[in-house]
């Protein structure tokens, strides 16, 4: 069982594979030009995944090494990118490489922001190992690094070669990883499909319990929604904005909370859950859809609430999102379920309250 | 007196405007669309130039910082690159925000990478203040920082909107920096003009007696040569790697030395000279070819041996150059006074031989 989706980006473009158990030497061979493949992991999937990975890259006649970072969204930062250019130099590695990102989001930001910049641009090939990455990180460019003061801050659009997304990897993902990959599902739905959302609304416990195809085709449905907006807008200058539905206050929990304290799955959920809440203040969308909003997420075993944040330090931490254009808040709302837009026009009263409207007590 | 040169890169075009006494507020109005402009600059710089800058832009209505660099080669690192990402987020700088190079290569180098990878890419804008920077940084788009194992190992390519390179700014600038400078412009007469390289041999005692009118024409002419080469191969797939001549071999100089010991146009002439020694071994030019443009270095300052390395350590650096593809060294040789090539077809003994005949003993 395998789906191809190829994202359109000219000469850049490159296909997704989407499946289970997929043949990674006889898939990766036509994309691998370059005779050294260095490995960017962590220590969490290394001793799961990257044998395999290494020697079916060895029986292609590749020279590999493989660069383990410490897992977590707290190690994306300056110190640990420096330890793959430290990898890469020590190991001898020149500007013909390609380095191959295993791993979640961030395993994938860094090793791509790391390809970005090596050598001012080697290959780069993308192996996802968790739902959110599957759906969210594979397919769009968008690589970098966290600075204390706000998430992403530093970073490079970064196409790959190519991108494996293998759902029997997901078998070793903990549960709360797999709702997070889900609540960036649900978002698709959310922004601009009402149809997948009724499709998950039917299949949210069968995902939740981890089955493969429907998971397959989630995900397929996700990259092809993602990769249609990206191919049109690859820069985000305009509609590819709308793919931060929820992010603008999420990101504000997550920097609150200590990037990795939350999952960025479970601080989008609760952004959403909050845009919604707006934009039914707004008139926008009714009561009924903010509860249908909140209802998908709980089936996925997502939070609806965050830590009771002070509603200042809140609205300081969104002021630090890169949505903001000339220090006006830029954000992503719903014209109804499946339809989202984005504005800078909305009372900040509203705002407050519906972010305090979302606060644990 | 002003000129100004396009570097044709299609929606990416720009102007160099070379002269003297150049109004900055007037011509960089049409080029800062973004109120926010960060000047990065260094402690040597900074007391001798940044206020005009702060003034000119304040004068504009923009909001402006200043981060201030330690001066120097070996500061040209990820701790220093990561001072300018802090700067701009203290500041609350955003994605519409422009940054401003004032200084030599060092400060356009890790301005430029800042710029291209804050936000995943801002506006930038260079004032290169010395000469080398002034021929050889204002055009390519060629960014980054060094590594304790090589130099530029990691950077970006990056376009600036607008370039000012205004010759009464040299006038502050050290002799010996004045000489590592006509390193670079001696560079393209050798490599692609040999009338260029009349002119120069008889101009060349009023350019290091720092003429500013013979000094425009020099780098309006390196200038023009380099914007040709560049728009024809941005990205150094064929011709540009021409521009590299004598530099693998300066490269071993100064990452032998540590950066900053030597200059780059002082470790980039010696470079020319080996390969010069080299293409003459190779039967392809004369000794006297060789005589001739130790000549027009010696007469320009600059040094045509360097400290004694040893020959191991001189091989190992140089083959950690980014021109080494698939582990053999590419090298730029000279067909002839005024026309380079590349090529990895050469002896290593005569290479040895040329590294050998320019070290002091």
């Amino acid at each position: 069982m395998m789906q191809t989706l190829y994202v359109e980006l000219g000469e850049r473009r490159y296909p997704i594979y989407i499946g289970s158990q997929l043949d990674i030497a006889t898939l990766l061979s036509p994309y691998l030009p370059n005779k050294q493949v260095m490995i960017v992991t962590n220590d969490t999937v290394a001793p799961l995944y990257a044998k395999t990975y290494e020697d079916a890259l060895q029986h292609l006649g590749k020279t590999t090494a493989t660069c383990i970072l410490p897992d977590g969204e707290r190690y994306k930062n300056i110190e640990c990118l420096n330890l793959i250019f430290d990898a890469l130099l020590r190991e001898g590695f020149n500007r013909d490489c390609t380095v191959l990102a295993l791993g979640g989001g961030v395993i994938g930001d860094m090793a791509g922001f790391a390809a970005a910049s090596f050598q001012r641009g080697v290959d780069f090939i993308q192996v996802p190992t968790t739902l959110l990455s599957q759906v969210d990180s594979s397919v769009g460019g968008k690589t970098g690094i966290n600075h204390p003061l706000g998430k992403n801050m530093i970073g490079a659009f970064k196409q790959p070669n190519i991108v494996f997304a293998d759902m029997a990897q997901l078998k070793t993902l903990p549960l709360r990883e797999l709702s997070a990959g889900l609540a960036e599902i649900i978002k698709y739905a959310l922004l601009g499909d009402i149809d997948f959302l009724i499709w998950l609304e039917s299949n949210i416990d069968e995902l939740v319990a981890g089955d493969e195809e429907k998971l397959a085709e989630a995900v397929y449905r996700s990259c092809a929604h993602k990769a249609r907006i990206v191919a049109n807008d690859e820069k985000e200058h305009g509609e590819r904005a709308l793919l931060n539905l929820g992010h603008t206050f999420g990101h504000a929990i997550e920097s609150y909370l200590g990037y990795g304290t939350w999952l960025h799955g479970e601080a989008i959920a609760v952004g959403m859950v909050m845009a919604a809440d707006l934009s039914c203040q707004m008139g926008l969308i009714s009561a009924e859809d903010v509860e249908r909003v909140k209802h998908i997420f709980q089936r996925a075993k997502l939070p609806i609430r965050c830590p009771n944040i002070p509603i200042d330090d809140f609205l300081n931490y969104m002021s630090h999102d890169k949505k903001v254009l000339n220090g006006s808040i830029r954000l992503i709302l719903l014209k109804s379920i499946g339809e989202a837009f984005i504005t800078n026009r909305f009372d900040i009263n509203m705002m407050k309250q519906a972010i305090l409207n979302h606060l644990e007590q």
